[in-house]
């Protein structure tokens, strides 16, 4: 193998990463920028960047290059070209088995459902959004049939983007977190909380600045990124050298922004990290939705939401914000790890989080297998949160309307990396501090370059060189296992709970 | 002709249009938002964008959709469709004689320049910018060798940017606009020129604002555009319903963002007032960039820099930033319309703006030639500044190298466009005023739904289905004449030199 063999095929797969690059600013400026009027005319360009994206796939000349490149490497062996094979060869057997019909169906359902979902939220009206996602429901259910040989019909859907998950091995795992954190919650969310962080108001400014300080703290690199606002915070990835975040601000809640803005830049620092020889071709970006959420999560709560991180955020906050001169670090600690049963995922402290997570993959798996009917999903959805949560949606918006995915993607495949995010955060974390030593001591004194090299060096670089449950067992030792993770949160939460707010000082 | 013989066309144009507003969301994205790190990237998903839509363009399918709809055309004659047909069998021409093997090297080509030519801002040295340039010359030479048949070989560029338009009819024009001009400019900057608005400083939140108010007064409709800042501004289009404005500010100088944001808005409003029948097509866009900077300017100046929009506009301004209160209209209308001659074009009065248009377009020529070697550039470049405007650059910076149109573009029909807007926005504004009585009166009142709506009609709804020509003579009623701009310039600017400063009131 040398590198001339494979120039043919770099090329293509150059041109389909640039298409990528230039629909992910298209989807960027959408959420971040664009003006009402633009609507129309962007979906129009995007499913047109979709649509050459497809044909460029399924080109014959592409095949011709990889089938060539392949029968190089069967007579020279080498372990890095192998790898790019066999995630091309992937892709490219993915996007085949999906008819352009389909896709074309499928672009024009989920802009019409995204529209009435919109819709549903403001006027509470959801004859037309509940139809739309029976429709949804059967797009989803012929997607994975044209992936045979599957044992459930979410696994196809799954598998698009953790791969070799499956429902069979989610269920367990996801029945063992529910059986810990129901009871779990019910007992320290039964604890007096302590007060939240001073209500402001912090000036949206401010509070820009003071969560781009600590994302950059982190270790965001600023001359390849950048920060914005959007109604949904996301991270997206154009390029190895332009990798963005957005986040929201809330003038009465300080922690909206910071929190947001450090989930992102895990993500944005993932990207970030990827090997720059992987640059141009499809392995140049995160593995999987759980790796890339346990990035994400790892800074958010690991990190953001430790003690050794307030000894060292604190001061800097209370430099710019004079409303938290009186806060002590473990009053700041205490305010942001909360346990308080709601009915809104993104807003969930660490404990309730993934009880939302798994109803919802729960629900899905019963939709798709037709045990649930669309009609019924409302109900359903509000005794599932009163069953887990002890809690119960008011109405449409707060219950099963709530997240956008099931109404601009399909119903399947979408939340379960939340959730093995959460499992991944604690493994890598746990694995971090067993190579580094005192970790906290690190945070405290604002030191993140040897947590956040111990991610590029065992996570980050190897983008989707490396399948998922090699790339966990080579930096933890372990296939993925939920039990640090738990062990994490029984840890923490009960000697919070043990210690409620007047035994460590006045409350705020 | 029926709707479905148009459709199998009207798609192919439809998606090269959604590619063509991709590339200008990544275009905005780069002077607006874009981080240090993203360039490379850029570049790159821009260049395999300008490839696939002019892949597009060369396609068979199209050239055989077009030729049915010709024949189509022909047994059923149609003025809509056939200016259609016209339009489409045009750019398919142009784009047919231009070999790919150019475009790639001239892509190329023109990103070195480009960085050449900032570098060479920044340190001074100007050999690698200077041989770049002969290299930039050769390929404006070459392409414009593609283009058989011409007069001049400035005329194929020059009819890129503005069809109709040769060498052998804008000579005359501007030299008689240049006979005019630099005694017009010896004799009233020899006039004590009255003093400038207050130095601030000014806020640039503030400014911004006070900006977008005036933008939106006259017209510009956010619900489909919005503003931003950039090093330069422009005024671009996605589609209809997403056309952006970009401006600058600077904190002594309340006029940079007021102008710059009302020039753009006037090259917005022109796209956002096209017929929504021509969307999807060639035509949905400004007809030439004469008349695109027609319709800039005459917001700019005619209404702009006239003692009527201050009647209107200074109390809003005043309202705003307390450093005006003591300004009077008067001495307002008087800053924005000083006389002096300067080294920067875009910095320039309307008096010496077009000798600095024109002298690049006679340099232009020479180059093109053969006449001028670039090496001889910059000395030619400083003498003619001297001759016309009586002031020689200190360097390259504020000479040659100020303007990047030779360094990112061809040497050739760059230039012309901003005098032809000149000339026009006069010949338009004197049209509009014959129609609808006293403008001035109008604009004074912050009623500028009259002229915005003439313009509307009698030139923006064509978008590209009006030639140049015929737009000018049914609009005007004559064809474009430079005279209209010299009386306008003659009576504006001889009234203020003949009662200088002190006669109106105290200085500021």
């Amino acid at each position: 193998m040398t590198p001339e063999t494979m120039a043919p095929l770099r090329q293509r797969l150059q041109e389909l990463s640039d298409l990528e690059g230039a629909a992910s600013v298209l989807g960027w400026d959408q959420n971040v920028a664009m003006p009402p009027g633009g609507a129309e005319a962007r979906g129009r360009q995007l499913a047109t960047l979709a649509r050459l994206s497809h044909e460029r796939w399924l080109d014959p000349g592409l095949e011709g290059h990889l089938a060539a490149a392949e029968r190089a490497l069967a007579d020279d062996p080498d372990p890095a070209h192998a790898t790019l094979l066999r995630v091309v060869r992937r892709d490219l057997e993915r996007a085949a088995r999906v008819p352009a019909d389909w896709v074309a169906r499928f672009a024009g359902h989920r802009a019409a459902a995204y529209v009435a979902w919109v819709e549903a939220r403001h006027t509470g009206r959801v004859g037309r959004v509940s139809e739309l996602l029976e429709g949804t429901l059967e797009l989803s259910r012929e997607l994975a049939g044209f992936f045979p040989g599957h044992a459930h019909l979410a696994d196809p859907l799954i598998d698009r983007a953790d791969e070799g998950a499956t429902v069979a091995t989610l269920r367990p795992l996801f029945a063992r977190l529910r059986a810990a954190l129901v009871p779990w919650v019910a007992a320290w969310s039964a604890v007096p909380a302590p007060a939240p962080l001073p209500p402001g108001p912090y000036g949206k400014d401010e509070q820009l600045a003071a969560a781009l300080d600590l994302a950059q703290a982190i270790g965001y690199d600023l001359g390849r990124g950048r920060q914005d606002t959007a109604p949904h915070p996301f991270a997206i990835r154009f390029a190895r050298g332009d990798v963005r975040i957005t986040t929201r601000v809330r003038p009465d809640d300080l922690t909206e922004a910071l929190f947001s803005s450090l989930h992102e830049a895990g993500h944005a620092m993932y990207e970030q990290a990827v090997d720059p020889a992987l640059e141009g071709t499809p392995l140049a970006e995160g593995v999987s939705d759980g790796v890339h959420e346990s990035q994400a999560r790892l800074w958010e709560n690991q990190v953001a939401r430790s003690r050794a991180f307030w000894v060292f955020a604190l001061p800097r906050l209370q430099r710019r914000f004079p409303v938290l001169a009186g806060v002590t670090v473990e009053q700041a600690y205490r305010a942001v790890n909360r346990v308080v049963p709601s009915l809104i995922r993104t807003e969930a402290d660490e404990v309730t989080y993934n009880l939302h997570v798994v109803l919802r993959f729960d629900l899905e798996l019963e939709l798709l297998e037709g045990r649930l009917a669309v009609a019924d999903l409302p109900e359903a959805w509000a005794e599932r949160y009163a069953a887990d949560l002890g809690v119960r949606p008011a109405g449409h918006a707060d219950g099963w309307l709530q997240d956008v995915h099931w109404f601009g993607g399909t119903i399947g495949g979408s939340f379960q990396g939340y959730t093995l995010g959460n499992v991944l955060s604690a493994q890598f974390f746990a694995a971090a501090q067993r190579a580094l030593g005192d970790v906290d001591a690190m945070v405290a004194a604002g030191d993140f370059a040897p947590l956040r090299g111990w991610l590029a060096e065992h996570v980050h670089r190897y983008g989707r060189a490396k399948p998922v449950e090699q790339l966990v067992r080579d930096a933890t030792g372990g296939p993925p296992d939920v039990e640090p993770y738990l062990d994490y949160l029984r840890t923490k939460y009960e000697a919070l709970a043990a210690a409620p707010v007047g035994a460590v000082g006045a409350p705020l």
